[in-house]
Parts: structure tokens; C-alpha cells; sequence
């Protein structure tokens, strides 16, 4: 399998789902190794840089992409199997940005409080022992949390002629947020335009469910996938196979919609597996989902339905694909 | 340490938390043997038991108290320890009810459309495999559940004088429907009138996180549980604490603001457990929240985070109330 | 017609709906006379009366009644036709209370701000310009305000052996704040337990829609009603009648889903009074709703839908009881 | 006062905000005769015209431009003063679509109910009476409505390199469905690209507050407004200035945060316009505050906050661009 490797100038990254030529014109099939820069563009370095003096809220969440896959119809289904997410620094970066958050008036939320008072986390990575190190800006309080990589932000261009910011999430995908998002996941993807034009970014070292301040602990990404392609078949909204899970994102407000889509989309997809009927299916759905929050905080909200494989008959979702994805990435 | 039993009759269910005469008065420091019927009064016993038909939602989740706590003052915070949750019957049963759960048009999101289908499903419970078993009603699909027993209502008499009906989670607990109210948990509620008034009640053999069609696989449960008291402390929201993980819950609608009420309530937490400034604990959760749904059926949703306690270090909750409480049930 | 007076002794407040002795029987036609006390219990009397040292918010919304109405059952229609409301003090007050009203977090929309600021307004009333003077506490901003009196609490007591504050509106009416709820207008609730047990209070010498700041004009009130009483017929949502519209309050949360309550009850209500199909009945609806928000700051929020009375054929509400009790009214 | 006409060819309708090149440059100043296709593309033209059979969901609201106003940078303000709005025809349209509407399940409000039936109603256009007719589909009822034009698209291209459908209204304005945009009203939007690309349609004979069933009597439209530029004044969210009403418009979802966006871009102008401390704004706002909602239908919801010109001082706002262009109205 070839493996292409690519990391975006800083000209090239893309703010946008939609509305960008690709940077490239990649097969069915192929691998493809990545730079993701981190989702403050890299403008957070210290905690004495603040978001409202280093930030550029028109850049933020760069992307690396769009690719153009060749032969992606609207209709058609992008799987894309992430091989390996190595973090690309030694340290990650969060903080509270005015007026963003869950736990704060934003400009959707609008109230009368002054902004929370901003702040910056630096996170210092030790790759040996595999974790990132919190520290209290306030006090000596301090503790070890296990690196556990994820990508943010993974989409397509949106159906309906849109183009959307690299700050939302919706059913082409986009800056979900969720910590499914790991290596060892594949994700389908339904295509709205010819070549689908995917792109990835928003590495996070690793996020709570919810992620209540806004921001994960966010660094630059190295980025291992491969890009496959499925005729048809477009679900609705993000599904997620991992070998131990079947998963549906659905991004929305308020968040209940948001988890009432996942919800419909699970129910979809077991239908689609086992035939089951659809009360049928929202019966066992009741007693075996997981629902751990993705996001709180962006333009929608997004919430997961999770269901264990080890509760159900073997199935194949679309046609085996995550199985022969992580054949391939084996061999990689 | 004595162990009291008791089994309500029929006659002696409570329908709310707040304005019932309490069934027995206990010390502090009791362990109690209950029995509580399941959700549905028991009227609902075959797949052919509409609930239109036998279900008298007048009395839905019945109660198993409520219990007065000698010396329990408005302000104190109530520990219940959940020593043991052992299902009382061989099986469990769920159902669709007109206009009830997370995926229908109800009282509350009006809309026009007919109700859906309604359906009973029975579960049997094999003890030696410990599973229930879920038959679908249309095909022959057939899966075995892991038996997971929680309780679905655990609450005190509410503040402001106020009555509620045993359907409805609040700050005073109730219907909370969280899968983490399981044996081996100690609830901290805050005591809101003399005596706390607690009861228990809606036990789930099984339940996944949200509870779309709103019920769990319902079934009678034999609790065991030790009562304690705690002068003061009392917490806004309730409040778990598992050998693994703190836990805070919080109801409200829409389900962001359930949501955000368990997140501060945690914030709150880990400043009390730390002295962590708070936008240093908003920082930290960010990081490592669980955010698993409860329910978004009842008449408020409810929400949670948890922080697994491998992240932290050592801290004392309620002056170590749960270690203190574990060692209690060891010795039963 | 009889005209029965009463004003309650401070002692003889009710804070709920429900739980509570009557205060008197009344027979179905009687008139009151009867005097509310304001929101703050009349505790707030001068900008320097500061909330968090002048309230005490367990005795917010002090009740006129509960009134024993003989002979109404669960399932009746208690009509409540409003004849005169009269501000009883010269004065009224305002203030922002902290975590309280719809531009602030709250405990229900939890976040980290500190409160805002807390203020007190005192509004002078000019009986014969019947204006109210808004006086800014900042700068020399002043303008008179036209007085329109109403009532922002009309309940009965709750289903479900439910005991609620009366600061929460729902099905049973409540805290709605509805300007809608003002003189010439006919109140319809459903009965809910025997003798209906109905409450008034919480006047407001006048209101926006929304009433953001979550207190209005707030002012002592001199109220008179005609009390009436339907058998059977009650609606699932309050309804209102005025010369000019026919009126439906829905409350809940989110907001949509407060509107959407009032939206299919006035569905219902022209399906009731004209047969319209309910299709025909939403497409009408589309075209001719009035949707003015009464509040988004209590427990439930509440939202109103209402019709011009002009653009429909003429129809009997209730059995024209709300221009029989004009009538009445006219000969009081 | 020149007055430029344009009248469209159906290849040169917009379907987004953002995104189009422009049909015309126009200076500030100038005034446009418009025409504007109905919502559904004029394919709806008898009642037997079902929605699935005869729309193209991705050619709804066509829009009438964009037009390249000269000079206009981000950060300066849009003015829009209608003059006169004619309808097109002699009928209008309204349907239910399937999965579209208030008070049905929806993609963004997912549930397992099928379709609510769909259904096309034709409203004939009494020009003499000045009245649309509506017909019950089933059985005989049969009224007059005013005739009331407004249009429910308004829009600029967005910030931040987005393009969206004409079906979405946000701070650009967009879908915004309020009956506040009719004759005689000025719109003020923020503009966000060089020279605003600001276009119009989806014209309604008449709408009610929410538009229910998410379409009101739809009809093509002669458009005759005003254009002008101010430099810099952005205003977060639209605004509109009538003789008689302040009016802001917010869209979002939850409806209550569409409603706070619209409530403190009021208090923003009430400062602006007096002076007036944000504290003393929000109290004044609570006591006149109109809040009629626009829609509940689209992807954000939209709601109004009004305040009467009655109830305030004489202001100038945007240096009294409403008033000036009153009077280029009155010499067309």
C-alpha cells in the first residue's frame, strides 16, 4: 500500500468545510500521513499568552485538506481508518477564551456577565510515561493524565452549497469533538459533493466528555489514515466502527436533539444490520447505549449513542470495511 | 449493626417524595433490608399487557419508604449506601408508552402526530448467566444482556414545601435514572425538612445511558442499604461516590442545563476535596469528565459527570463517609 | 350577586398550590373581592432595600386563597372571569435578584460568573396621569410608563398528589406572568382535585413579554373575580379568553417546548370550537397566531399563543361562558 | 432618485447567503424594484401539488440578488428600508412538508413517528378586500385573512468565509421569518464581506408569529426598498427600525438563547441610543418588552424583541438613517 505523506505550509491550511480546492487528488485505498497543526494555530505557547492578545478567531481549527477522493459521488459513503495519532509536540496547550465555553455566557447564550476571567494551561507530554501533565495555575495542585489522542475535527463539504467553518459540527461531520475520534476508529462519512473534499485537524492529547471549557488539551497531531470509499450507502449522520463499539454522532442544539439524532441513526444502523424493526431496535437501544457527551461548546452541540459489539450477533456494517481497514493498517 | 426488613404492602407505596407520613423512623447509622415493587405497580407481566390497557400512570414508580432519619435537620446531607441490588423477581419487563420517552412527540414536546406503536417486552432473568434476555417482538432476533442492577429513584422530601411525584428527578434526587446507583455506591443527598423523608424505589435489572424509550428493563429489587448522616455539608445536586469515581447528577431541561448543573456541582466538588481554584477544577474536568446521559424522558433530564479518582489524588469526602460505609457493608 | 371580601392576614399566605387548607368555600357565581400582597412580600420598599438582605425567597409569591369552590371535581373547568384589577399601593418595585431571571446563569442554567449586580427599582404610581415612572439608578433617564395591570399567578392545585411552589407555572396554571391575565378576561383550568383549591397573587402594575429581569411592576393588588365553574371539559394547558382573542399558555422548558404546548392547545381549541380538522387547523394557526412570551425566567418558562377573535366565525367557548360573565361583571 | 428594476431569470436565482457572485453593483442611495419567486420556486400551485412530489427541497427560498453594494466594508451597516411590498400574484401557497414544521419530528428533532400527512392549501388574493382566503381542506370552513406582506429572507453573506442556504437566519440576517420586515421598515445588518452581497425573497402574503407548520401564505413578491451604507456600527445581530417600534432579531436554538440574543442586542441599542447603564436597560426592557417569536421552524430559530418608540425619549438611531430614508421613501 502506498503511503502518502503531506504537511500543509501554513498558506495551505483550510478554515473552512466547503469552499476550498483540494490540496490533493488521493485514490480509494490509499494511506496518507499527516501534519495537523493544533486548533489556536499554534499561537498559544505559554501561559502567560492570552486568548484575547494571541489568538485569531478567524483562524482557528486549521485543516489539513480538503483531499479530493477520486470516484466520490454524492450518495457514496468515505470511510477513513485512522491508523496511528502520534502527538507532533512535546506539550499541548488549553484555555478559557472569553464568551466560549459551557460553563459561560457566549454570543449564542447571550447574558449580562462579563467574561470569565481567561487563562492558559500548558500541558508539558512525557512520552514515557505516556501521560500530560496538569498544573493548577493556582496553587500547587498537580497530576498526571494518560495521553489518550484524538482528533476533533474530521468532515466533509456540506450538502446544500454550504460552507461552514472549521468550528461546527453537523452531519457532514466537522468539529465533533468526541474522543471516539482514536486510532484504531473508522469513520463513515456521507459524501455531498464530487470527490467528497475531506479534511482532518483539531488533534487533541486527550478531552473529557462535554469538553466544558471549549478546549481539550490541543496540540499538533501526526496523523496515519487511509481513505477508502464505498458506493452509496451515505448514512445520515457520522458513524464511527471500532472494534469493540458501533457509534453515531449527532450534533445539534438544544443537546437532547442532538442525542435524539444519534439516537434515530443507531436505530438506523441496526436495522440496517440485523433487520431488526425499528421499535424493536429502540427497545434494545434503551438498555445497552452508552451516551457519553461529545461537546457542549461549539456552534452545535454534539452527543454519541455507543453500542457494545459483545452485546449483539456478529454484524457487517458497511460490507466488512472496518474489519479489512484494520487488516490494511496492519500491513502497514 | 442491626438490620432492619422491611416489604410494603400495597396500600403503603408513596407516589412522591414530600407529603407521606413516614413508614418507620431509623438512626443513623441502620442498615435497611427493603423490597420495592417495580416500575410499572406489576400490571404489566406479558408481552400481550398494553400499557394503555394495564398500566395506571396515576401510580407509576411506587416508593419503598419514605423513612425518617433521626436527627436530620434541614442542610445536613443524607448517605445512602448501596450495599447490595439483588433482582426479587425472574424477570423484568419494558414498554412503550403513548406519548412517554426520548424518540416520541409527549406532553411536554407537543406535537400532532398519533402516538407510537405502544409494546411490551418481557425479559427473563437467567441467574446462573446472569443476563436478561431481549426477544424481539417482530422476527427472531435474540441476544442475552448482562443483569446490571441499579435503582432508579432514590430521593428525599424536596424544599420550598413542595410535593413531587415519584417520576420527577431534581436536586432532591428521584427519578434520576442513572446506571452509577448501583451496589457499591454511596448517594449524598441534602437533607431538605426534618427527618429527610428518603425512599427507594424503580429498580432496573438493566437500563443503557439516557433510557430512549423510557423504561429499563423493570423489575421488583431486594436493596440492601445503610443509612448515615452527615451534619451539614449538604450539596446543591446530588452527589455519588463509587470506589472508582465521584459522581455528580444534575436534572433540569433543556438537557445542556442538566448537564451544567452536574459540572459545576463537580467543579464544586473538586474544590472542596482540593481547594482547587475554580476555573483551575473547570480546567481539570475539561480534561477527564465522563459525561454518560442518564435519562431524557422524565419530566426534567438528567445528566452526569464523574471523575474517575485514578486521575486524582487522595481525597475525603464527606470525612471519608463512602470508605467508612464500604467497610460497614463488609461486615454485614 | 354576592360579593364576598377578603384579604388575607400575613399569616394566612399560601407559597404553594396544593398542600394547603382553603380559606374560605365558595359557590360557583360568587364574586371576590379580594387584596394580593406583592412578589417580594412587600419587603422591597426603597433602591437602597438590597435582595440579598430584604428577601427571603422562601416567601416569594405569596398566595390569595387557596378558595374551596363547591362542587368541582377532577376533570371540571374552573373559570375565573378577572373584573377588575386595581393597584392597591402607590408604589411598585423591581429588582435583579442574584442567579435570577434570563440574562444571568442561574441555578437551573449553571455557569461560573459571579451574579450580576443586584439593584431595586422603585416605580412611583401617577393614578391620574395611570402611569408608572421608570427612573434610571444611573444618569437622569426617566419616562413614564402606562399601568396595565394583571395578575402574574392564577392556579389550582396539581395532579399527581403534586404540591409546587408559586413561583412555578405548569398545566395547573401557576406563575405563568402572562400580561394576557388582566381584567375582562376569563381564566380556564382544569380541576384537578376536589374543589379546585385556586390561588391568585403576584400582581404586576405592568410587565414586558418575557419579563426579562424575572420581576415586573411588582405591586399589592385589589382584585375582583367571578368564579364559575364547568363540568367536565378540561383542558390539558390554561386557556384565557378576552373580548378580542382567544388565548393558550404553555409551560415548560426548552422555550419551544413551552410554545409548542400553547400551539397545539389553541389546535385542540379550534378543533373544538369549529371542527376543523387539526391539519386545517395548524395551517390556520400558521397564518394567524399571535406568539407574545410571557416568561423565561421561572422554573417552567411560558409562551402564549393567541387568535384575533376577527379573523374567525363566531363560536361558543366553554358555552359563551366568558360573555355570560361579562355580563355578570357589568351588572356587579 | 434613480430606481434601478431587476426581475430575475430563474437561472439566476441565489440559494445561499455568501458564496454568489453578484447580479448588479449598486450605490448607496439607490433604490431597487425588485421581484422575488415564492418560497417553494412557484412549483406549488394547487392544492393536489403534494410537497414530496412537486418541491425541490434544495431549491427553496430562491433569493433576488446578491447585490455588490459600493464602498461597504466589514465592521459598516447595511440599511434596507422597505418601501413597498406588492404581491406578485393573485394566490399564495402554504403546505406541511414532510418532517418540517413546529410541531412535528424533524432531522434536527429526530424521532421514530412517520410523516404528519402532507398537504398543500391555495389562499386566493382579494385585492379589492385586501384579504387572502383560507379554505379548509376538509369540510367547509372558510375565512378572510388581511393581506399582510413581509419578507422572510433578508440577509447579507456571512462572516467568516461561510456560505449558507437561504433556508438557515443567523446574525446575517437570512431566513429570519418575522413579520416585522414589511413596508415601511428599515433593516439594519453588519456587514461582513466587501460590498455586504445582500439579497431578498421569500415573501409572504401574510404569517403568523412562529409559522407554525414552517410555511406561511408563500407568494411572489414586487419588492421596491432603498439601499444605504453606514460606515462601521455593526450591530451583532439585525435590527430593525419601524416609525413606531425598536425591533431586534436573534437566531438560535434553543428558542430561549434566540430570544436572549435578540433581548441584550436590545439593551446594546437602548445604551447606545441614551446612554442608558446595561443594568437600568435590562430593567427598563422587562417592563416593555414585546417579544412576538418569528419562527421555530428553520435550522435556527428566530425571535423579536420590540420596544415601542412611545415608551422613550426621541433617539437618533444610526444618525437617523430610518427617518431620512422615510422621507426618500415618500419621494419616490
Amino acid at each position: 500500500m502506498d503511503v502518502v505523506e503531506f504537511k500543509p505550509e501554513r498558506e495551505q491550511y483550510a478554515w473552512t468545510f466547503g469552499g476550498v480546492e483540494p490540496v490533493m487528488r488521493v485514490a480509494p485505498g490509499t494511506a496518507l500521513r499527516l501534519w495537523t497543526e493544533d486548533a489556536f494555530s499554534g499561537r498559544l505557547t505559554s501561559p502567560h499568552d492570552l486568548p484575547s492578545e494571541h489568538l485569531d478567531m478567524s483562524e482557528v481549527n486549521p485543516q489539513t485538506g480538503p483531499f479530493y477522493v477520486e470516484g466520490a459521488q454524492p450518495g457514496d459513503t468515505l470511510a477513513l481508518h485512522f491508523v496511528d495519532l502520534e502527538p507532533a509536540r512535546d506539550w499541548g496547550a488549553s484555555a478559557t477564551i472569553p464568551f466560549f465555553g459551557a460553563l459561560t455566557g457566549t454570543d449564542r447564550t447571550a447574558l449580562l456577565h462579563d467574561p470569565l476571567p481567561e487563562r492558559t494551561w500548558i500541558y508539558q507530554l512525557d512520552r514515557d510515561r505516556d501521560v500530560v501533565v496538569f498544573e493548577a495555575l493556582r496553587g500547587e495542585f498537580r497530576v498526571d493524565l494518560p495521553v489518550a489522542p484524538m482528533l476533533g475535527t474530521v468532515g466533509v463539504a456540506p450538502a446544500g452549497r454550504e460552507v461552514r467553518t472549521s468550528i461546527v459540527p453537523d452531519t457532514f461531520g466537522g468539529n465533533m469533538d468526541t474522543p471516539e475520534m482514536r486510532a484504531g476508529a473508522t469513520c463513515f462519512l456521507g459524501v455531498n459533493v464530487e470527490g467528497a473534499l475531506f479534511s482532518v485537524g483539531d488533534g487533541h492529547y486527550r478531552q473529557g466528555e462535554g469538553e466544558s471549557c471549549g478546549t481539550a488539551v490541543e496540540g499538533a497531531m501526526n496523523v496515519t489514515l487511509i481513505v477508502e470509499l464505498i458506493k452509496g450507502g451515505a448514512p445520515a449522520w457520522p458513524r464511527i466502527e471500532q472494534d469493540s463499539h458501533y457509534v453515531v454522532v449527532g450534533s445539534s442544539r438544544p443537546l437532547e436533539d442532538a442525542w435524539r439524532a444519534s439516537q434515530v441513526g443507531m436505530i438506523d444502523w441496526l436495522h440496517e444490520l440485523y433487520g431488526l424493526d425499528r421499535l424493536d431496535a429502540y427497545q434494545l437501544l434503551t438498555q445497552v447505549s452508552e451516551s457519553p457527551l461529545a461537546n457542549v461548546v461549539d456552534a452545535n452541540y454534539s452527543a454519541v449513542t455507543k453500542v457494545a459489539k459483545r452485546f449483539l450477533p456478529p454484524g457487517e456494517a458497511f460490507g466488512g470495511m472496518h474489519r479489512y481497514l484494520r487488516e490494511q493498517a496492519a500491513a502497514l
